[in-house]
């Protein structure tokens, strides 16, 4: 494909020359010739000058003479694009392989691919599109919806639901029981967990992470939340939508997060906290009580984005300040002293 | 069911009308007319006065005059006991199926249930009751002992003993190598792993979690624990009974815990310590020492918790503790100036 | 085998009786008669004299009359070696199961040993001395090189390549795709992630790890690198040889690792970074910055390690200091005052 062509298709415009041909999307420092790069970080853009990419994705207003650049509002978001054209997804032959296990009365539509080794429990409904790959397991009256798919051992317990265009990827355990217990450390009576989890549309969820189900009601997924690896979320927690969850984060019980919310790794929430809409949270952040619509807290435990800042600042002076305060409590008892010695009344 | 006959069956007290028939248990804000509900925690006491739910498990001293109540000591075990006769547990016929991998001397009872997919390994013994849900792997001379359900992909490696009713939710890998190598960082020389892992009767391990077989001997979970998903436990720890250890914990090699010992989320404790019994952990603490039975401690690194809440409570003023002991310093410093003025001797 | 045999194995000099058959490799606390055990943590000197083992490898200089020692230079390093005599690896049969999928243009080695419910994909290539363990899906286009072991449930997504004597333990994801949106919190539009993961000889991965496939380009695990249980590995992130990455770390992506770098368990990278050489990362530390080779640092946020230790040491005194500190600022208020008497002008 042309420059000038990806720049028509990207609703951008052409520096340099439009009619050299691309084959191939390429890393910034391995492109060569016939390759287009992108630069969406502007840590990358000294990389520029070097590049031997022959086509540079690149915020407007981004100069350098000599390389062929398609000006586009944003790289990132072109990139995107030009992926899904040079790079179309799997297609997947629709129809059952002999060598999966379905029950009775489990319900799959023709439309639907179903590899060797999945197990699909009676109840269960699989739209037309849906796509489950080898070792998946399908428990009792679970949905999944249209054009949604499941890599290698993913496993849907009993009772859950997922939406449309629902990315899975491979060991995502979804529904597995809650962690309650009455009487904990003393003897640990397991609380039955008999809600489900309903996952929807457009949700993609990262390889072995884990979504357990309602102790009663559901654990609800709303549209188009992304979650990375390795991601505990307990039960009953509610993730708003178009919601953001890095990997190794973990939510717990109950907690509830309007939309649009982003969380960075390694942060843990607690239980029955509510979160607003369009909060972020840094890695590793301890969070313990509700935050309001649009903050941005950090720190083990929570504080403001911007208090934090100004605390890790002084963290390492802390040693110093330490030292500094015992000398000053002399030199003051000794002030002290000396007026004493002027003014002894 | 009766509201007069549950609160029989949980020895509770009817306040209103015991007559009234109970079909379903729903949470508080879902709940409406033949449904039960319940109120463990006291943040949610508020919506008593506005649940529509036809009867509601409370405390002892609970009011709220027009509503159905049963007064049970303990409204969490309560509803554990109601659960479980309302969602009776998912009963499995006995049997092996034919599309099962088992090895020539291993031995099956055939009062369990082994799904499809699963494999069991030569000498290993599964005993009555047990549930094998598809995918699981089995290893040589794995014990799995009456009652114990491992859900689909759990794996097991040789030589590993599971006790009794003991519950693996999926994607649970028991016995994989512990992480030893000599010369870390040099050239990382391989210590074989030749022990093993026991899970005594009554654990329960939550989905993707992985347990360590010991370098030699055993790493050994011991009886009524329960461990939430994606926790990491090293090769020869010791989880003493009925010790619960929340999401995402990890805890290094060679650590023992001792009994009814409580770990918060994402904590992490290092290797060759002891924990007394009773201890408490909070979440994402960082645990370096060996804790006496009885303490509770926060923080990374640890610290008693008391300490640890004055401490947060400080950490926020750090900021300004510094610019004040700033300035501080210059006020003495002009005092002492002042003071050689008045008496320059 | 002779103590005496064992020592000259080992390299080792014999301190008491060469002469004594040992049977068994057994933990300190539980060895007795016939059995060797090891000193390796100088913490379990004190159990030297208390321990019935009949033989235990120590460090030079170590005594303890009476006992039979096996002198050797490193005693976890002479442990490894001798349990790889004493317990040699289990010998896999080499032949494909009949209840496997390999596709038509996959291409397995007869001297490969690949068990039953194992999917191999178009265009895979398994060389041979390779063991694939049930469950294990091998997607399109991917190459596992001579003598590795994939456990059971492992899933190597499309084009990855995987080299020799490489160990991925049960459950292990490579090739996920990498968490990538544009509009993050917006619309969270997928950037799809055509990239690869690439394994070089002799890695080792613990359970339920994950690797992400990179964006363009690949995420790289370079030669002799060891990975533990459930460690998160971003898109386009490189880990340098010998590289040592214990439990529960998560490294996001593009961050790259030099050689021989040492991170502690539940630690932290933010993505885009450069870790040089040699570097030691603590326990859970949140690393957000370039990190120079040989440094040692600690800390979320990350510092030095001494200055760390300084801080953490400063840090349960910070209450103290806060009232202190108040106390002060008044005493030197007054001490003003008075000034003022004495001096009014």
């Amino acid at each position: 494909m042309k420059i000038k062509e990806i720049a028509h298709i990207l609703n951008g415009s052409v520096v340099g020359d439009g009619e050299v041909v691309i084959e191939r999307i390429y890393p910034i420092d391995e492109a060569g010739a016939g390759d287009l790069t992108f630069i969406a970080n502007p840590q990358y853009t000294r990389q520029l000058a070097t590049t031997r990419a022959d086509a540079i994705l690149v915020r407007p207003g981004t100069k350098c003479p000599g390389k062929n650049l398609i000006i586009v509002s944003d790289p990132y978001v072109a990139l995107g694009k030009l992926l899904a054209i040079f790079h179309p997804d799997d297609s997947h032959a629709p129809g059952i392989s002999s060598h999966t296990f379905i029950m009775d009365d489990a319900c799959i539509s023709p439309e639907a691919t179903v590899y060797q080794g999945v197990t699909v429990s009676p109840g269960a409904k699989i739209m037309r599109g849906v796509v489950l790959y080898p070792g998946v397991f399908i428990g009792r009256d679970v949905l999944i919806d249209e054009d949604s798919i499941l890599y290698p051992n993913v496993c849907i317990y009993r009772k859950c639901i997922i939406g449309k265009r629902v990315i899975l990827h491979a060991g995502v355990v979804v529904g597995g029981d809650g962690f309650g217990y009455a009487n904990p450390g003393v003897d640990n009576q397991k609380i039955p967990q008999v809600g489900s989890v309903q996952i929807d549309d457009d949700v993609e969820v990262g390889a072995n992470s884990t979504i357990d189900r309602g102790t009663l009601g559901k654990t609800w997924i709303q549209r188009g939340a992304k979650i990375d690896n390795l991601v505990q979320i307990a039960h009953n927690v509610v993730i708003g939508e178009n919601s953001i969850i890095v990997a190794q984060v973990g939510i717990s019980g109950s907690t509830r997060l309007g939309k649009s919310v982003i969380i960075g790794g390694q942060a843990g929430l607690v239980g029955h906290i509510a979160i607003g809409d369009h909060v972020m949270i840094g890695a590793q952040s301890g969070v313990h009580e509700d935050v309001s619509s649009g903050m941005t807290i950090s720190g083990s435990p929570q504080m403001p984005h911007k208090t934090w800042l100004r605390v890790v600042a002084s963290l390492t002076k802390l040693p110093d300040m330490r030292q500094t305060l015992s000398l000053l409590v002399e030199r003051v008892k000794k002030l002290e002293e000396e007026y004493k010695v002027i003014n002894p009344s």
